[in-house]
Parts: structure tokens; sequence; C-alpha cells
């Protein structure tokens, strides 16, 4: 049994798991919002003890913990750095796996958190269909991780910023400060200070109203959706923006490497699943150079649950 | 001794190459402006024969021949379709190794022109320093090749369509249709289209005078470079829109793939060869998204040779 840790903005999702998949303990709490790399350690250390009860198993009998995580994680070296969001933030890389390995008395892989949920897409999801592939992960950012016959390709370590793919020359600014990436369209922190901006300057919209009902302070997914049902035209306006921006990106990676298809995973592109790789695979199509390939567009089929298994199979 | 065959647009150059590079026969043919594939086919054995000569061997002592083309080039089987410009062009996959073998008497490869000349470059030329790299062939179209840890990657066997990055969502309409791609801004056609089209509604520019006075029919890479030097404003214009494109698309493909660095070929490319290179560099610059890289951006070393001593290596 090994645990596999989902590091997230908001929350720390614990899987203990059997075998390939088969999850039989978790655990979830909220990341800390401060306290820098050594509050989101402890933090992590004390969920794998709570799934680990949950799975009837003392943690030193796991095989191991993997973790995906944000920031620029170096898996080789076992760090994690450049973290802007993470409890306040941290610059300089943290011995990431070495203290959690410390805390937890087994040993610890640390890797992109899409790297980590793209492996398993790759071993037990839609890569059994598709040998060269994008993933693309649609949530707070675009992050994407780029499989080419069945391997993951790291490039020099980093690879993988789909999200900062120029789809309009001079066009939005990205949270990252450049200009006309396709986050600045597509991502949900970007969508929300948007959505903010139109707003104060008098736009109609209900999403900051669905916002207080759902009892949140910023824009989730589940908002998104609720915005969209009912027919709120910022929400459609922002979310065909976003579309657009995904479609282009992706369809220029067809273009360059000619790989089968895309997979659709991250917290916005699981919520909306089939309706959102339909509208992105009918807005991709028309920027398809080659008339002879139809690339598939297929929703991440490990779901939430994807970035913990894959987590978990750093250490299978 | 081999023979390599830069078949282009307007004249079809062949190589007689002895070891890696060395060239010790060359002779030049306009491409013939109908006929199809099987006037290209018979021109190229032409000119075959005429380097033959100036490198004092029998044609059927060659190695072997081989060829760069544009269009749909099928590699494994030998064929060539879907070219629009070549001879009045054809669209149906043409035999085009197996034609031309039987009239030099010695076996043919053909492949992409793009990927003959990037591969000459990953053998011979700014390979040796770059493990992986972009090729971007900078001419009537714009061309790219993938090189990932000095291999060539060709998806399915059509990757390299780096002209067909969206660059600019809704923007410039592109000669293949669609709108917004790198080649709308950035290929020698388009770059021409539209400066016809704003020269035609009153807008001042020297470029067509030049070309009369350089007996041109098009904007070569020549009279844009005269045209520049002459400071003329809707040239310098465009060339400004072109090196925003294809820095866009290039530093998009950093920020995938976390490659080395680009290669810069292609008329114009080898044209404006160390100026283009520096402005490119300094127009990815604001795009790439890691803050500790620094591609490199090098001309394509082997220059407007590089094309047919790569379709040679196609035999070697």
């Amino acid at each position: 049994m090994r645990a596999g840790v989902d590091l997230g903005g908001t929350k720390i999702e614990v899987l203990i798991v059997e075998g390939e998949r088969e999850v039989c303990g978790r655990a979830r709490r909220p990341t800390p919002t401060d306290g820098g790399a050594e509050a989101v350690v402890a933090t992590i250390a004390l969920t794998v003890e709570d799934a680990a009860d949950d799975a009837d198993v003392p943690v030193d009998r796991l095989t191991g913990v993997g973790v995906g995580s944000p920031g620029a994680v170096d898996a080789a070296a076992g760090t994690v750095g450049f973290n802007s969001n993470l409890a306040g933030g941290w610059s300089d890389p943290y011995p990431f796996a070495e203290e959690l390995a410390g805390r937890v008395g087994t040993r610890v892989r640390v890797a992109n958190d899409v790297d980590a949920a793209a492996g398993a897409e790759l071993a037990l999801g839609a890569g059994r269909e598709l040998p060269s592939f994008l993933a693309v992960w649609w949530g707070t950012g675009v992050g994407g991780a780029v499989i080419l016959a069945g391997r993951q390709w790291e490039g020099n370590g980093a690879a993988g910023e789909l999200g900062h793919t120029v789809v309009k020359l001079n066009g939005r600014v990205c949270p990252c400060g450049r200009r006309g990436c396709a986050e600045a369209y597509a991502g949900r922190a970007a969508m929300e200070a948007r959505a903010r901006h139109l707003h104060e300057r008098g736009q109609r919209t209900k999403l900051f109203d669905l916002m207080r009902k759902a009892n949140r302070d910023r824009l989730t997914s589940g908002v998104w959706e609720k915005a969209l049902a009912e027919d709120d035209r910022l929400a459609h306006e922002l979310i065909d923006d976003a579309y657009d921006a995904i479609a282009a990106a992706s369809a220029s990676v067809v273009n360059l490497l000619d790989i089968d298809g895309i997979v659709l995973g991250g917290g916005l592109g699981t919520r909306f699943g089939s309706s959102a790789t339909e509208r992105i695979r009918d807005k991709m199509h028309p920027h398809i150079f080659n008339p002879t390939r139809d690339p598939a567009v297929l929703p991440a089929e490990l779901g939430d649950d994807g970035g913990a298994i894959g987590a978990a199979l750093l250490v299978g």
C-alpha cells in the first residue's frame, strides 16, 4: 500500500492506494495559509496519518508516499521552490521529500502536480487509447503535460507550461504578468479577476451573488457551473473565451507535434467534463492544419482522484 | 557520392556530396510551372545529371538520391501529395521516389524539405550544441521541425506545422484560410499579399518599385532586405509583425517543451541571419515563462546549401 498526496491551493487530499488504483483509505485537510513549506510538510504528514488510519495500516508500513505539488518541482532532487500561492509562498528550493520522509518514516517522491495526474492518465486512463497526447489541466491556472509515444517528455525538467502559450499577441494581461497567454483567458484566477473588474465597472452578473450564496470567497468551478446553468451572460462570455484559448493552444500543439489527441482534466475540466471536451473539440477543428487529422479530445478518466492516484504511482 | 535535391517553389537545386558535407558538384534548374508531379520528377532527373556531370561521376554510380520536398510527404511510402504550388499542383500522393529512381537508376529517398534541412542542422550544424531544439524555417511559409534529445519527433508523420500555430485569436487571415496563424504574419507569401493590399489602398512603400528594379515578379528576400536598408516604413512594420509572430510561436514551444533553443533557417531566415536571430531572441524573452531559462536562438549553420545537404543525408 502506498500513499498519494494531491497538494492543492486550498486542500491536501491523500489516498491510500493498493495495487494500481484500488483506494482503501482517504483523508483531507485544508492547506495551511501561512508558515511556508515547513507548515505544508507538517500538514501533509498529519493527513497521511489520517488516511493510513482510515485504511487501517501503520504509516511506516506504507511502501512510500508520492506527492504531486504545484510550483517548481525538481523531482530528482526532491525539492519544491518558486511557490507563490501555498502557505504564504516560498521561493528557494525546499527539501520537500527529505523533510516529509523524516516525518512519515518511509520513502517520499515528489513531482509536479500536473505531471503526476498526467502519469495516471498515461498508465491507467486515456493513455491506453492515445499513445501520444497533450494533457490539459484546466483549473486555477492552465497546466500541461506532453506524452510522446507513451512517455512523458520533461524537457530540461520544466516542460508543460501550456498555459503560457501565446494565443493573442498584445492580448489580455495574464496573472504571470505577460500578455496574451492562454491562462489569461482560461485560468480560473484570471477569469475571476476579469469578472470582478467588469462587475465593478457596472456589468451585470450573478457570479458574485452565487458565490456568496454558496458561502465561498472565490469563484469555484461549482459557482461557474451554476452561473452557466442560470444563463448568466458574463459567465457564458468568459467561459467561451476560455474555450477559445484552450482550443487554440491545443490545436497549435497538434499542428506542431502531430499527436493523437488531448486529455482534459483539472478542477474546471473535470467539473465540465464532456460538455467541455465537445466545445474544445469544435473550437480546435478550424485551427487543425492537416485535413486528415481529427485529434481525440477526451475527459481525464480518473477524475478528481487522478492527482493523488498519479502521485501514488510515483512510489509504485 | 550522393545527390541531395532541394526542391523549391522556384528552383531545383542539386548538390553532389561526398562524405558528410563535401560538395563536389552542383546544378540548378527552374522548377516547372506546369505539368504536375511528372514534370517535376523529369526536371529533377535532368538536374541530377547536370550535377553528376559537374562532379565528373556517372549518375548510376551515385549511392543514392535524397530529395527534400514541400507538400505532404510520406517518407516511408516515398510519395508526395497535397502540393498546391509546384508545377501547377497535384493532390493525390504521387510515387515520387519510385518514378525518380526509374529515371536515375539508383535508389531514391524523399522527405519533407524542412525535415531534411533540420536533419542537416541536427547532424552537422546547430544540433551539436543543442540536444533539443525547434527548427524554424522562415520563407514563403513558416515551417518547423522538432528535435528532442537528438532525434527528430515526427508524430504520426506530419509534425512540424509551426506556421499554423495560433498567435492571434481572430487575427489576420492566413494563406491556408485559417485565422491568426503565425504564417499569416510571417510567411513571405502572406507578407507580400498584405503589402500589396495596403499599397493598393494608398499606403506608400518602395517594395514594389524595388521588386521591378530587381526584375522580379514577387517580393523576394533580397527585395525585403533592400527595402529595410532604405528605411521603408511599411517593410519595417511587416517584418516587425513577422518577428512578433515567430517569437510568440517559438516562445510558446519553449514554454511547453522546455527545449534548449531555436535554429532559424529558410529563405528569409538565412538572408537576415544574425539580425533576425537577435530580434527574435529579444521578442521571445518577454514570453518565456521560466525565469531560469534563456533559450539559444541560432542561425542555421549550413545556410542555403542546408536543404540539399540534408537531402543527401537521407541516402547517407
